[in-house]
């Protein structure tokens, strides 16, 4: 992630007030030095800090150019040498804790206060169409030939590209949406998502910083819902389809040409490749990677990775052969 | 569908024309005449092209009055001898460049441009009651004693009935409400559906020319979705009950008296009976026939015809008393 | 339930006035003493009439304190000898019509014609931001630091606590929020759930004279529905966090700490302990009773009452090692 111009960054922050914010089990000797941002692994610069949460993602983090990482006593093997190590038992704390060090605002969603209704900054936006009642936020960007129907709010610095169809009852946050996309009315994109440490007197939420991003050509049917990503993104690439009341949630990454039919449901930063194609009501579990032109069989109900190719269905899902074989006995 | 109250038909529009938006295999000769409309093989006139896209639909084809159709080299020969053919390859896609030749609004949603707040037409509506910041658009009819609660938009041409209850934050678009019915709070209907030929570079959007019918004594829950109808209406017929964040797809219809649940979604161009009941979150496949006074168990996904007085359930259903023994097991 | 602050009780009616309504097979003969109420068995005055529907609540029904109860000739021995028995055939449809006479406002959602557009009325809520177009009813409070975002809609006598985050295109009715808690943007809440008496030639709706309670610390996700209760409240426990498109359909309890995953689905009567986890796109048959601390996979239909400390999934669930294995034939 580039620049974030959703969320206000309060870096830099001195290592040692970072650490203040950590229940650290060991961390660096020198801490004065100044931290300029939170990001991944692979973005991190040799100013920002990072985190490390599995091996999974050790090839990443020996060459992560961070200057500082959230990891376990385990993981710590698997830093460059030069990498401070701040070592924590509860990771996921530990890292929302510093996320909403260096953005405060992202934990909840706050009231943008910049709203004004589109009837008094028409001349802003001459190639654009307005409904009644629409509001629009600080340094809102619309391309030409887009429409927004009645009653929608697009939040500060959301960028709409052209030809664009936003419906009505739309609520815009934190999102680039880009040229020739289709949004239909009702649709709730980029709120915050669905995550927090639960704690038994007050669970604790955990920032969301990531935007969502809809490319070229997509089109979400109405009542859908996008969440943006905490650390990541939410992405839906070119092209891809989907229907009426579709719930993506945070950091998901979906493919290009995808159809994706009526109430499914994809779970948290889960993948899918391109030309993926989902029957209604189907659910996909968190943290899995669905390849490219994957076929899966209404109601489905994914609960492991699945490879390039496949044709699934079912309960939890398997091959389609074995699905019709099984209802037959 | 007699004459569209919904969408302007651009008719009459000469054969010859017709046949340049097409990619025919063969055409008839004789291209010089007036077409009035596009309608299926039952509804037209002798002045109107149809489609044949079945051999389902032979002893309708071999009967109706259109004096043109589109179909394929193999169902060519359903047809009565005076009726002109188009043959093509691809016919959904031909049937959608052709559709959206005579209605060239009907691919998108368009922004209605005709609302205008209730507060300021009052008084063409002397007795219905309104909440605040309603939209009405032109045309727009609603019977005595009907009520339309607060940011609801109702837009132009669309007809609802006496003593309904319209909730907030609804769009209504397309659609004719008939008396008695009560529409929930954040329902959406009449938009267009998930219609689409996929194409790697940009799916090309079939149109949307029919309407949503919703007969006396409906009622739809909270946050329903309801589809208009492609070449056809969707329709839920009297006295049948939805719950709430039901979905309902283009072309259905649905019965009298049928009782659906909580987040059941029906697929496109299906067809219950009467009298049927749905449990909580099943799903019913597209182009299926549910019969009368089916009972299909919550969860169920449905993906076979059903005959009349069925009681059905699992994923796929199967017969309820099957179902029970298999849970046995 | 204490005095009902939603909906307006035309009590004390006469008994003899209230047999009139029903069909009753038998009833009591000195009737003209003075009805004030109708409760359930345990919050029943001597002053008020409560019904009595299955012998699952006899050790409740033979110490009411209700002067009459609407009940069957079969239960009528689990009674009081001074409880005046109104004996009747349909129980639900005499239950409904006798309510119907008590709060004749409750059996459809009324337009609420005290809403105030919150710009006119900031002062009374000093403590309070408002986005736009917020519109608010009568004996409306809110607790300070409390945020409500645009184009969201505050029915008549909801009280809201502090530090709450209300998002936009929100209808709150008939509902109680505590303080802390979070309600995204598109939530439903408070509207009358899906509860009649079936008619072929038209439905009796049950009357919904019941509330939505939201205690401290509860989260809801964008495009929640929650039903308000028949007879009784529908209520969410502290600190229960639920995900988008989730549906709490009419008087179901959920307990402490719950987190519950997008697109779950809980029918009606339901209850849920504490700690309880649910997975995306469960479902809940209704009247059910989940133990604490259990856990449900995603995709899961219950549909029979889950022991405390039970891991389950599957459709229908079962225990969480059988699924497994079974996966595994």
């Amino acid at each position: 992630m580039k620049t974030n111009v959703f969320f206000k960054n309060k870096g830099p922050i001195k290592l040692e007030k970072i650490i203040t914010v950590c229940s650290p089990i060991s961390f660096p000797k020198n801490t004065s030095l100044n931290i300029f941002d939170i990001k991944d692994l692979i973005s991190a610069s040799d100013k920002d800090i990072t985190f490390l949460n599995s091996s999974k993602y050790k090839e990443l983090s020996i060459n992560t150019k961070a200057t500082a990482c959230i990891t376990t006593q385990k993981l710590q093997k698997f830093l460059p040498n030069d990498c401070k190590a701040i070592i924590v038992e509860n990771l996921m704390l530990n890292l929302a804790k510093v996320t909403k060090l260096f953005y405060p605002d992202s934990q909840l969603d706050e009231l943008d206060k910049t709203l004004i209704p589109s009837d008094k900054i028409k001349d802003k936006y001459s190639n654009v169409s307005f409904g009644q009642n629409v509001l629009i936020g600080e340094n809102v960007v619309i391309g030409i030939n887009s429409l927004v129907e009645s009653n929608t709010i697009i939040e500060h610095n959301v960028t709409i590209g052209e030809n664009c169809v936003i419906g009505s009852f739309v609520t815009l946050k934190n999102t680039i949406v880009e040229d020739n996309v289709c949004i239909q009315s009702g649709c709730k994109i980029g709120q915050m998502g669905f995550g927090f440490i639960p704690d038994e007197k007050k669970n604790y939420r955990i920032p969301h910083i990531g935007s969502v991003i809809l490319r070229q050509g997509v089109e979400l049917g109405v009542n859908c819902t996008i969440d943006r990503g905490s650390l990541s993104n939410t992405i839906i690439d070119e092209n891809s389809f989907l229907d009426n009341q579709v719930h993506v949630a945070h950091n998901v990454k979906i493919g290009k040409n995808c159809m994706i039919a009526g109430q499914v449901g994809i779970a948290g930063s889960s993948t899918l490749g391109n030309n993926v194609v989902i029957g209604g009501q189907a659910g996909i579990s968190g943290h899995l990677k669905i390849g490219n032109n994957v076929q899966i069989g209404g109601g489905s109900g994914v609960i492991k990775d699945v490879p390039d190719n496949s044709k699934i269905m079912g309960y939890p899902s398997i091959n389609f052969r074995d699905f019709i074989r099984k209802m037959e006995l």
